[in-house]
């Protein structure tokens, strides 16, 4: 099950297509599943993607600009609403019932900007992820990166969905000690919408940014906590509390606390968008601590894109060829039995809907 | 008949291959219809264009030189002259006659070097455009240039062809109100040779570059003329006279007089040169009006290109899909309908060739 | 037999995949016929070459590092030898036998890396072209250099077979006057391993370099030989004698004299590597000679690649298209049917295998 990297695209989930703070600047063009698309806010603050090309000579709207009425095509001036249906043409006043362009659902929310690629009867927003701690700044002051990888997106889940590679790919920034990343114990469970995994240090000397961060005086309870939700979003919660505090029991109390998104966007099937966000629990009334993090880890996740670019490589050349599964891939393996569980329905029920 | 912007090549026409000015400085390299050429003028003035290959071990002869008798290789030195013979073999006295390379018919004429790329039976010079402007430098000083762009040369056809495009590609530059562009009233006729439109504002405002060349005091009437010739030229006359000489009926007084030649010259199906030259009717005397007409051209044509290349992009993804034509596209239509006669002729042609 | 530039691999050969001054800084990744390689040389001085994947999840050993026990995947830690065999997977104790990657026979000698590309039991380490001058560092001092090339490897080897070239591509470095290039009487034989040629240019004025390498002050016996071994090599002998010494008796005798190896390794069909290095055999003890000498020939061989990536381009775009041989051809010739008689017996050989 886990003989392979590059994975199909799973049409039906929501898939994080911009963040908010882009469209706060303007409109974004944007390759999703091969599509190439514009994603925008209008002037009524609703937000919106339409495919990237006029229906009437196939220019790219995202060289138009954002109107009174919609979008405005920067080539003959037609414009568009974020239905995707044309409600200006220049020089004429009946519209032709042909003048449309694909439209995408998009829901905005949590400053996330997330759209919908499937059958739209099956787009049902209460699946998208809840990541209450974007609407929580003061308590979660935060930033968000959007990053270009030249990787099959699933690679990407892959990666983060095993910490065993910290300690080798990672030995500049936040590495460490190889054996100990391999030597953790985990505990992972494969859940209805993917799959979970954590990890826990007890009773064990806190890193200097922790003591930074939470003034720890002496050893810590640590945990590492991932869940990986279908089709490409994943939710880290990392921490300590000092030993004493039965953080087993509750995490919710005053520590040290760093969440950080991770959405794996396919742009085509060797390329994807991995938007991530960083967020502070530590040191929250000090922006320039939530600057720092985010410094610390834009160049570790470097260090990933060099790894993950060059597998895509070496995969594409021989995608058939068998890879040979290890103890440590158990997390990822979960992970990946939930995405082709539900590849299978999709396309159980595509099948059917022919 | 629009619901397309992908053009075949049309091969039994004259397409520019290069300025004479480039030839003056020596040869020049040029892909035209996938075929790598080198166009250059002999040390007896006469102007040649035959394939960039040696017929020895498949050099460029581009990376070569000018000698005595012909185009030398740069690889063993064999010399071929402007009909492809090679008339020189290094170490050997003996030509064989499979020593050869293709030529294609050439005519340096008012500062153009045409280049036919069909069969050579059917090449009458007498179809060249006529463009006599080029050979009264007194009266028409003027500046040339060459562009590469990434798109169908067609697409540059329709661009030159629909003016209302000018309100929203060029709002930086020479765009202004969009709405006067879209409701100019235009006579648009199709003619033996192609299409042609011309455009009157009459009793209106002269702009600022008008006064400033003419000296205007009052109201202008002004046009715009286009006239598409097959297969890829555009001959444009912009000008305003002062109101009372009666312009319709005489547009040869003084007054403000631009005329700009557009050549559009296929590369490969979908990129295409882009040759075209400013001559100042207005200021004659006056060198530097003719060089800031030139500057003043060059950024709006870039805008252009930012649209025609996305527009490439886009129709090339999805090159059946159909367009929805609309009101302003009736000079464009007629231009294509023009091509597409001489193209069905052509293909007929060639199946009775057969 | 001379009509085409592109010549398919030959796998039963030994190549140059590295300088072994290369291996001293650490590992090299090489793309070798197509297939990406690790050349390194291991802690206990082993040269070797592996795959640059790993049998885990793909990713390249090329971003891994060379620890104790062999090359250490930079992704998840596994470890292999250089016989391709995993030796260590972190967090586990048993290796499966499924694990280990593809390992090439590699031979460290006389400064250079060469690899076997085809039936292991085919390589035979005595038909390696043997270059003492490599080790005698004090006697003929040498510089290397690696240089990527966009062309066949073949048409490296005609370039080299075929010194008419010189005055036409080096007409701004060692050119000089082509047609004493054309006109020089050569000797040319085919030999077992390749194919030889040599020629004399007796009682000439010597060139000012060897005039300040070895302070002729009268006329000399030159000579340039250059000698083909399959499947990529060239060694090549320049130098001159003064007139009387009867330099064609014995050449190894005081005087002029330069040493040029020639390495043709496919990267893939149309890209090779080639390395060169230059000895120095006229003013040893002075480094400044040697790399002098690599300065003046380092630009002449970009000259060479000009020439060679446009050959390629025009090849490649009509590869089936015939070409004219000239007299100059003839060691060029040789070379190519000595290729093609091995390229015969390795195809008859794995047709008998099948």
């Amino acid at each position: 099950m886990t003989d392979a990297t590059i994975e199909p695209f799973l049409r039906n989930g929501w898939y994080v297509a911009a963040w908010s703070d882009e469209l706060d600047k303007g409109m974004v063009a944007r390759t999703i599943m091969n599509e190439p698309l514009v994603v925008y806010r209008d002037q009524n603050g609703k937000a919106g993607a339409v495919e990237d090309r006029c229906c009437h000579r196939g220019a790219p709207l995202s060289v138009g600009k954002i109107v009174e009425n919609g979008l405005q095509c920067g080539y003959h001036g037609l414009v568009f609403d974020t239905n995707g249906k044309c409600v200006e043409i220049p020089g004429q006043d009946n519209i032709p019932p042909a003048a449309k362009i694909r439209a995408y659902k998009v829901v905005e929310r949590q400053r996330f900007c997330w759209i919908w690629m499937g059958d739209p009867a099956l787009a049902d927003e209460g699946k998208i992820v809840d990541y209450p701690w974007h609407d929580q700044p003061a308590k979660w002051p935060h930033r968000t990166a959007v990053m270009d990888i030249k990787c099959n997106y699933f690679m990407l889940v892959d990666n983060l969905m095993d910490l065993t590679h910290l300690g080798y790919v990672h030995t500049k920034t936040i590495g460490g000690n190889p054996k100990a990343h391999v030597n953790a114990q985990m505990d992972v469970t494969r859940t209805d919408q993917g799959a979970h995994y954590i990890r826990w240090m007890m009773d064990s000397k806190p890193p200097p940014t922790y003591v930074k961060g939470a003034g720890f005086a002496a050893n810590v309870d640590r945990w590492q906590e991932f869940e990986y939700f279908l089709p490409g979003s994943i939710v880290q919660w990392s921490g300590a509390l000092a030993v004493g505090k039965d953080a087993k029991a509750d995490r919710n109390q005053d520590g040290f606390h760093l969440r950080v998104f991770h959405g794996m966007t396919p742009q085509t099937e060797d390329t994807c968008y991995y938007f991530w966000s960083t967020a502070n629990g530590y040191r929250q009334n000090e922006p320039e601590a939530t600057q720092q993090m985010y410094d610390e880890i834009y160049p570790t996740f470097v260090e990933d894109i060099t790894i993950l670019e060059g597998q895509q490589a070496r995969v594409a050349r021989e995608p058939d060829r068998p890879l040979v599964g290890i103890k440590a891939d158990v997390a990822m393996t979960h992970a990946r039995r939930s995405f082709r569980a539900a590849l299978e329905k999709e396309q159980g029920l595509s099948r059917a809907a022919e």
